[in-house]
């Protein structure tokens, strides 16, 4: 706990930690900095076994209000004249030049979030706006209140939404809700938001927290080994062309956790007690585990 | 404004092109010609930067009642003893004896508006049928009233559904229900395609058009490049197999539209006044789009 | 109907099976014999032209409770020391040492219902827990009843989710859903599955074989070589990462179902008769099929 952070705030309790966005008279913006500072979090969170879920929410009225324009210029460190190239970014990904001066921001945050270990859950107490908007999306499952307000705002900004949500997003609510979203650019509230399954629930923004809190500790109770191959299983192998593939992946879980935590969940259910899992995502991760090859040395 | 077509009407107004399905005595029943006309009209629209947003709707009671069963003969070129291949088909794609001889015809429009740059509504009016409904899935959005029905009834004719939609159908409405409407053949109404998320939004016949031009107008609006960059990002990123994939397209999406509708949006934002948009999709898109390879010249 | 089974109900009647999970006393909970027989039944009932399509369910109070966890030791047949790897299962998919030590039971049933020619139909009579639930993903539509209880409880016993259930659950319900279903281990109910789209339809109890009966039956009076098209047409096309390739599959389709069961298709449709298909799955696939390459043998 001895890092601290000026754009967030960690909070961890009873194995769930709580990042809240802390820049409440800026509703929250979205800097360089807090981009940096999330993937600190989100790194640190997957390495510590003491967090077994991570909420997100924002402090004060809103969620993210989006990117601070007043810092807008500090975004890419490129200038015009630099042209970067697919094939730049292909060949040198994780060079300093690259990754600071053309890798959008909210895309490293959501690959911090993609590679975690821990389930994460987005209480969106308010407005969500642009990158207020898609960083939720490579969050596993989002709650809303009455205070909610979604805007994938880019079109309306003349830009192109980011934070691989245009690889998240049609995952959740489908191709066609997310061309309409993003498209029209249009606010849109919670109960649409809830139809189109975007969020799990809508509760009374007084309850959203608490409401956050029972789902974080429900799933901080199970195996936190099961958890960290759940969330890499659900999105890497349902990317997969045929499900002979996730059918390796997933024997090769089974087998290995078989011997571990799952004797552990099998002996507690025989003997219609509590489990007492002993599995650490640091050290007892199945040996299938990663199976895909890095993509960035942290990815 | 000078091209006419026979199968179709073409008017645009405020910068919103509606394409109607004009041969109402036929139920707009789908012929050669009508493929032709629509995949001309549909790279014609793409072209032109006075078209930000298409309206696809039928003349008539119906939306379209499907192939025309009477020219039915017609639609493959090659006959029994020619034996089309996979093979032959990945070879000689753009052939003219594979385009017009086992091609389908459905499928190439679908692939038309998949490459075409502006939004596509299709404003489902009455009977959707075969190929009426198939083509409706690789629009973006759809919108129905109490007149609609809709059926995917391939297997109640012993063919198979095409326009591409085994792979559009699954994206919008999830596996099951795509393999429920397809194996069953039937007939369903507005509602059931609500619930099921196929049509945004359903209302009165009478303002179904209306409704369409709201829809169209909110995205014509937004800047042009932003909305074809998107369509292109959600439908091709969304297929990738990892979210770093997107993240490459939408960092340089980012870095290239930030530097030209981008400017335009933030200081619009920042000045609070409405934002005017001057990128044009034939001169200005991001040099990283395309960033696909050809699969036929046009597409 | 010589073969009998141990484990299962083989029942055919007007063209639908009914494969019944029949461990009453043991409330169907899953064994190696059972993953076994399931894997025989599907594979005849592929193969038998007779059957057009095929309904799961439990015998008694249960639909199924989970792998038979007094039995669970024989599961895998490797020991802890053989430590199998992704690069074992790669080359070796289809050895027996790695086929019976240690490829996920659920998995290969789940294959063989992938591969099947006909439509699969669940109805989820009450409990369906763990490769209960996780075996219903792989079947085409679910329909549900006010006993119907659903949990995909694997993070809770400390093991992972198999079945192939990581590549078909977010198919039919997205990934959010997919992700807290199985993070949180939680059993629910039909209408929690009816509003993520999970089951089809909600029934009264003593309607749920009949309404699995009805749909079958509407499935059973289309063309079976469509339906057999469409099952695989839907699955792996809409798992590629562009149109095009749904639509090579879709043209061949085309072309040789209309020299055959379309022939009759429209003839009966302009004649204004019932069609009488004489395509059958296991003599007149059109050429095209199967256009993949062989996972396994029987894959």
């Amino acid at each position: 706990m001895s890092h601290s952070y000026s754009t967030l705030d960690w909070s961890v309790s009873d194995h769930v930690l709580t990042l809240t966005l802390n820049r409440p008279e800026q509703m929250n913006a979205f800097t360089v900095e807090m981009c940096n500072e999330l993937i600190h979090a989100f790194d640190r969170a997957s390495a510590d076994d003491d967090v077994r879920a991570i909420i997100v929410t924002g402090a004060g009225k809103a969620f993210c209000a989006g990117m601070d324009l007043s810092k807008e210029g500090n975004v890419f460190g490129l200038d015009e004249s630099q042209q970067p190239t697919l094939s730049d970014l292909n060949k040198r990904f994780s060079d300093k030049d690259i990754v600071e001066g053309v890798r959008d921001t909210g895309g490293r945050v959501a690959l911090a979030i993609f590679r975690c270990t821990k389930p994460v859950i987005a209480a969106i107490n308010g407005a969500a706006v642009g990158i207020g908007a898609t960083m939720t999306c490579a969050m596993d499952i989002r709650l809303a209140c009455e205070h909610t307000r979604i805007g994938f705002v880019f079109s309306k900004v003349g830009i192109v939404p980011e934070a691989c949500s245009s690889w998240f997003l049609p995952r959740i609510v489908g191709i066609s809700k997310a061309l309409e979203w993003t498209m029209t650019a249009d606010i849109f509230k919670a109960d649409e938001a809830k139809d189109a399954g975007f969020v799990s629930k809508v509760v009374p923004a007084d309850e959203l927290l608490q409401e956050a809190r029972r789902l974080a500790a429900s799933i901080a109770q199970r195996s936190a080994v099961s958890v960290a191959m759940i969330r890499q299983m659900m999105y890497r192998n349902s990317a997969m062309t045929h499900p002979a593939e996730a059918h390796k992946i997933e024997s090769l879980g089974m087998f290995y956790t078989s011997l571990k935590d799952g004797k552990e969940g099998v002996a507690s259910f025989l003997e219609k007690r509590p489990s007492d899992f002993q599995g650490r995502v640091s050290t007892d991760m199945p040996d299938v585990y990663p199976w895909w090859d890095d993509v960035e040395s942290s990815d």
